[in-house]
């Protein structure tokens, strides 16, 4: 195994020789164009794998496949681990079936696992027979992917607890080039049953002939395979685990998932989240094509303007109310972004508490009664602030320039319409902003959806809905003008 | 020091004896509100500190302080390092200086400075004193909270290269109850500068006598005390890193940062990214009283209501046309909706490949020329669709409907107008997306400011003002009607 060893970087990060930019790339593209492999190999040479990625990642398709082809296997493993799935599944696509065999032998299981369930079908059918590790490969597959079993990787150190620390200590040194990253030694019994686990600075510091039995701690934390890969972060996250065993449904160790494979899930579940709240199906990385981009966007613009169609038939159904006074269009920005903005700030903190464990689906009520109390509290502020501005820019501001500003009928009375208009709103809003994400976390949808467009969405049309009858009702039987 | 080793969590984690739940809130709730110390301490006996922690955060506020008070001040220290910050500080702050003091002493530093941070100044400065690590803590306050500086703990191993593995290994033992987490003992000359590492696996299968300056790694990787902790989560992620060195202005070692504290950092960098994008100044917290939560809103909402006055008054600037063709304000939503949504997408794409650092400062143009494909794509298909929907509302159901729905004059040309509309918002919305976070970032600003209410509300003012000139220009003069 070429991975590097989770603490040692190839090169001194604090005094990096080549710095990853712009003009690097610029270079290389040049030095590739020209077909100068050595020269090209020699400029990359100094480079951490996980920059040559990023390096990669940034040339023209073809100098990339050019670039990679050039890569010793070794070289190239590791620069696989670091690179988005679409593109190195496009990348690795292209390579022959004996140097795919022989990069993805230099991975790590789990991470053979990944690049094999992102290959197109054919392809990983035909390289997983030429692999080392083609049994364990076939079993880490079957599992879904985003599960413990799925991110979990087979290379691990067992022994038993009739061992003394001086056989374990070998069999550390005989697993030690498969096993780069060892946090603890697992320990099992005659039939695999997990039963404990010692630490590397137990091992270190427990006498050569103490028995593993004697000095393992029993309260190993171990998740089963079908778990959810988020689960399984929230785990490591709230015990501050570096190390997690994985068992089947017997209790039998199969595998362990180390603290990095979990800050990467970390950092792929908060972009998903973030990509969803923006209306974005959440995976979309920089170096996808144009083509993939769009399949992720336009069915959530459609469903935008969908429901801003929905928004867009309340203002026609309100035609007449705005045909008589057509100022009152000039606050439909107004109360849209306000409907929106107090929905998105509630929906997000709850979505936010739920995925991190600090809000239960219990908590409701709770929940409800604060977003209502802070609801109310901004709902006032705003009410004020919107009357007054109406009543200075209709009243003063009319008298200042009367040619820019027509000044209106009832100009108090809108003032207090619209303050009205925005109190109930923003409370609707909050409400909705709050119970909408609890009550579909309690049906076990993922409450993140309901954040983006679908909470702003329907607050529009409920605030359009309020905003024109409070009009219809309070402003437009005083007002004469056609 | 009593903080738990990373991977030994007081039971097991898979078979919880006791489910963290409402129900649990209310027995304890009931036996704190009957003073009933022994059976409430014998209750929460068996729960890890971070279920502990999650159970005190629901408690009400007064049951809450009994609760902690009655903790043995070891358990207190871990529920402590669990808690939300503000909700902490306000726990502490009751208690009194001398428990006080013993509590943050079983706090590893990097904790104990965080704590002391966020406690009112004269509640920290009259128990800095007290404290065991007095000097070393007023070092570590010094430095922003925000750095590798602020975020390192001073607890570590550190060895000559003059020594042998064996008497390392001793200084490990001797280190063994104050540094729990020991991944990397790390190498340092007599000026303390530090020279390497030698990770515990090495340590372990290295000869006993062996030289330290033979086994050691000297591309140790390290940052300095001023770099922003989102570096060093980028870093220590990157890289596969679960150990960092932290050195001063001449290279000398002054802390540690573990992988724990990144995961966190992570979360934490993320929650503040959505929260900002939701109009929330990033760092509410479910504990939080209505009064700081309405503090973190109210300003956004407000600046929310000034964008939307300003989009407002470019409908108002349209009155005539609106009071001529009132059915056009119902096109308002839905030219909001795409302008805003469209801006949304590329912006927060652009904003998480900065922050990943996939995507470049000096990648504009290229972002630039791949959002304007996508968005010529999108802005095609959208525009045909609203043309499309156009037709068929005005011409096909308005003669099927025709109490419901009342005709328009020339539908064909007001179903052009709305797609043309939409075409240029949307390319217009993506390009604003892409330049103005690629422009921050080069200044030096969080790009993540202004994907949320800054862009929506310059997409929306923008977008109006497209629609009603175009509208103005192709469809009014068509028209005759009043």
């Amino acid at each position: 195994m070429t991975k590097p060893a989770p603490i040692t970087p190839d090169k001194d990060l604090s005094n990096p020789v080549l710095e990853v930019d712009e003009q690097l790339v610029d270079d290389l593209s040049s030095l590739l164009d020209t077909g100068q492999r050595g020269m090209v190999l020699n400029l990359v040479a100094d480079l951490h794998p996980a920059d040559l990625a990023r390096l990669i990642s940034h040339l023209p398709r073809d100098e990339a496949e050019q670039l990679f082809e050039w890569l010793p296997a070794d070289v190239a493993a590791d620069v696989v681990d670091d690179l988005d799935d679409t593109f190195r599944a496009d990348l690795l696509e292209e390579v022959e079936t004996e140097r795919l065999a022989e990069i993805i032998d230099e991975l790590d299981t789990d991470e053979a696992a990944d690049v094999l369930a992102d290959l197109p079908e054919e392809v990983a059918s035909q390289v997983l027979p030429e692999l080392e590790d083609a049994a364990e490969l076939r079993e880490l597959l079957a599992y879904d992917e985003e599960t413990a079993g799925g991110i979990m990787a087979t290379e691990l150190v067992a022994v038993s607890p009739s061992w003394t620390v001086a056989e374990a200590t070998e069999e550390v040194r005989r697993n030690a080039e498969t096993v780069e990253e060892i946090f603890v030694v697992f320990v099992v019994d005659e039939t695999e049953r997990l039963k404990g686990f010692v630490s590397l600075k137990r091992l270190l510091l427990s006498p050569a002939e103490a028995r593993i039995g004697d000095v393992m701690k029993t309260d190993v934390p171990s998740v089963p395979t079908e778990v959810d890969q988020e689960e399984v972060a929230r785990i490591m996250e709230r015990y501050d685990l570096v190390s997690l065993a994985v068992v089947d449904a017997d209790g039998c160790l199969v595998g362990r998932i180390t603290i990095d494979d979990v800050v990467d899930v970390i950092r792929e579940e908060a972009e998903e989240d973030i990509q969803r709240m923006s209306g974005i199906t959440g995976d979309e990385e920089p170096t996808d094509s144009v083509l993939r981009i769009t399949r992720g966007r336009l069915p959530w613009l459609l469903l935008g303007m969908i429901g801003a169609g929905f928004a867009g038939s309340v203002i026609g159904a309100f035609e007449h109310t705005i045909s008589k006074v057509s100022i009152l269009a000039a606050f439909i920005p107004v109360v849209m972004a306000m409907a929106g903005n107090a929905g998105i700030q509630s929906s997000a903190i709850i979505v936010q508490g739920l995925a991190s464990g600090d809000v239960w689906s219990t908590d409701m009520m709770r929940r409800l009664g604060k977003e209502t109390v802070v609801a109310l509290i901004n709902g006032v502020a705003l009410a004020i602030a919107i009357a007054l501005f109406v009543f200075v820019v209709f009243v003063g501001m009319a008298q200042l320039f009367p040619n820019v500003i027509h000044p209106v009928e009832q100009p108090f009375r809108l003032a207090v319409t619209a303050g009205l208009s925005l109190f109930v709103v923003i409370l609707l809003a909050a409400s909705i902003g709050t119970t909408i994400p609890l009550f579909l976390n309690r049906f076990g949808i993922d409450p993140a959806l309901a954040t983006g467009p679908f909470i702003t969405t329907s607050n529009d049309i409920i605030g359009l809905i309020v905003f024109f009858a409070l009009a219809t009702l309070l402003y437009l039987p005083y007002v004469t003008a056609g």
